[in-house]
C-alpha cells in the first residue's frame, strides 16, 4: 500500500460523493494539511483526472471518462453478456441490468432498457448498496468473505422502508438465493420497482457479479417464468466465461479437504 | 507535482491503452522496477481502480465507472447541453456531440443519436485527436496555448488519408473558424463522416469544448443551414454557462492594455 495514492484515489472518491469542494473542504475530510492534498490535486489536475470549476473548485476531470470507457469496453463479463441480457430484455419484456461487487456496492456495468419504449435513464455506472439490491443479494450469497464482512455490520443501512437490514433475516436470505439460485428484492432500494437476479460465475466458480430484471412491483406477481429465464441467462454468461457449473458444486472453490 | 501520484495515473492510463498487462509488462513500458509497480497496482486493485483478470493480467476497474458517472453527472458543460443538443439533433436530423479538450485530445462527453432510429454506437468516453475532429478544430481555434503546443509538433498523425496533418494548412484553418465560428472535418476522423462542430465559452470567455453535428459525408454539401443551426447551438449553451459575447471580444481573455 503506497499512502500517497491511497490518498489520491481518497481525493477522487470525495469529489465523487460530493461532486465539487474547496481545496481546504477536501483537505478537512481527509483530515490532512492543505499542502498534502494540493500536491496530490495539483498531479492529478496535470492528468485531467480532476479539473477546477470557475469558482475554484475541485470536481472529477474528463481522464476519468476516458477511463470508464475502456473499462467497459474490455470488461470480459459485459462482452459475454450482451447478447444474452438483450435477449432476456425481449424475452421478459423487463429492464436487465449487470452488475459487479465493489466495496460494499453493486456497480451497474451493463443496462438494458425496458423495451417497451418508454422514457428511460441509463443506469450504467450507478452503484447500489449490496444489500439492497437483488443483484448484491445474489452476488452475496456465494462470495462468503464479502457477506460475512457486510453482516457483522448489520443493522445496514435502510434506502426504503422495505430494505432488508437485520443480519439474520439477510442470511436466511442468502441461504434461500443457494438453493434456488434467485436472489428477489420487493421494493428495497426504490420504491415501487422490484428485481429478479441470478449469480453469474467465472472460470475459476468464483462469483463475479450477477444479472437481473427490474420490474414495477405491482408486476411482481411472483411469477416463475421470469426468474427461470434470468436463471437461463445467467448459466449462459457463466458457462461463457468459462464455469464448470451452476451454482458451483464446491463452495468457497478451494475448501478444507478439496 | 507528487511522483507517486503520477506513476499511479500512469499506470491508469497504460491500462487504458493496453487493456490488460502483466506486472513485468506495465513495469517495462513505465520503466520502473517491478517492486514500484506492484506497490501501486496493489494499491489501486484495493479501491477498485485496477482488477487482476483470472490469467493475472491487470486491468481497469468497477472504481473508474463509478467516477465516470458522477462526471457526467456533475459537469456544467453536459448539464447546459442536455436540451440543447437535443433540439439541434432533431432539426438538423443528425447526431451531435459535444466534447472536451483533454491533453491532444477531444473527450466526448455528450452524445445524441441520430434521431432516424438506426442502429448506432453512443460514442460518450470516446477520445479522438483534436486536430482530427471538427469539435478539436473549434476549440483550438480559440486556445493558443493548446494549439501552439500542438503545431509544434506538426506533422500530426493521420487518422484517415484525409487529416489535415500540415502546421501550416490546420494554422489556417483555425483562422477560418476565428472568423465565422465554425470548424468542419470531412472524414479526417472516420472516412465517410463529415462534421460541423462550433466552439462554448464559459462567463471567463474562455473555450471549455464545443458542440457539433456529424453527418454522412455523401449528405454534407456545405448545408449552409446546418452550420447555422450548430452556430446558434454552441451561443445558446455559452449564454447559459455565463459568455458575455460569442465568440469572445477579446482573445485571449487578459491580453495587455485590457
Amino acid at each position: 500500500m503506497i499512502q500517497s495514492v491511497d490518498r489520491a484515489v481518497a481525493v477522487l472518491l470525495e469529489l465523487q460523493g460530493a461532486r465539487r469542494l474547496r481545496l481546504t473542504e477536501l483537505a478537512n475530510r481527509l483530515s490532512l494539511p492543505n499542502s498534502t492534498v494540493h500536491g496530490i490535486v495539483a498531479t492529478l489536475v496535470t492528468r485531467g483526472m480532476v479539473e477546477q470549476d470557475a469558482s475554484g473548485r475541485y470536481a472529477l476531470g474528463p481522464g476519468v471518462l476516458r477511463l470508464s470507457n475502456v473499462y467497459l469496453d474490455s470488461n470480459e463479463l459485459r462482452l459475454r453478456a450482451l447478447t444474452w441480457t438483450e435477449a432476456l430484455a425481449e424475452r421478459s419484456g423487463c429492464a436487465v441490468r449487470v452488475g459487479v461487487p465493489l466495496e460494499r456496492d453493486i456497480v451497474v456495468i451493463h443496462h438494458v432498457l425496458r423495451p417497451d419504449g418508454s422514457h428511460q435513464m441509463r443506469e450504467i455506472g450507478i452503484d447500489i448498496p449490496a444489500h439492497g439490491t437483488a443483484l448484491g443479494k445474489a452476488v452475496l450469497a456465494f462470495d462468503t468473505r464479502r457477506a460475512t464482512e457486510l453482516l457483522a455490520t448489520a443493522p445496514l443501512p435502510k434506502l426504503t422502508g422495505r430494505t432488508c437490514v437485520d443480519g439474520d433475516e439477510l442470511a436466511e436470505q442468502l441461504a434461500g438465493v443457494r438453493d434456488d439460485g434467485i436472489a428477489t428484492a420487493f421494493d428495497e432500494a426504490i420504491l415501487g420497482e422490484s428485481e429478479l437476479a441470478a449469480p453469474i460465475f467465472d472460470a475459476h466458480d468464483a462469483v463475479v457479479g450477477a444479472v437481473g430484471v427490474v420490474l414495477s412491483s405491482s408486476e411482481a406477481t411472483g411469477d416463475r417464468m421470469i426468474g427461470d429465464e434470468v436463471r437461463r441467462t445467467a448459466v449462459s454468461i457463466s458457462r461463457e466465461l468459462g464455469a464448470s457449473a451452476w451454482p458451483p458444486r464446491s463452495r468457497p472453490p478451494k475448501a478444507p479437504g478439496d
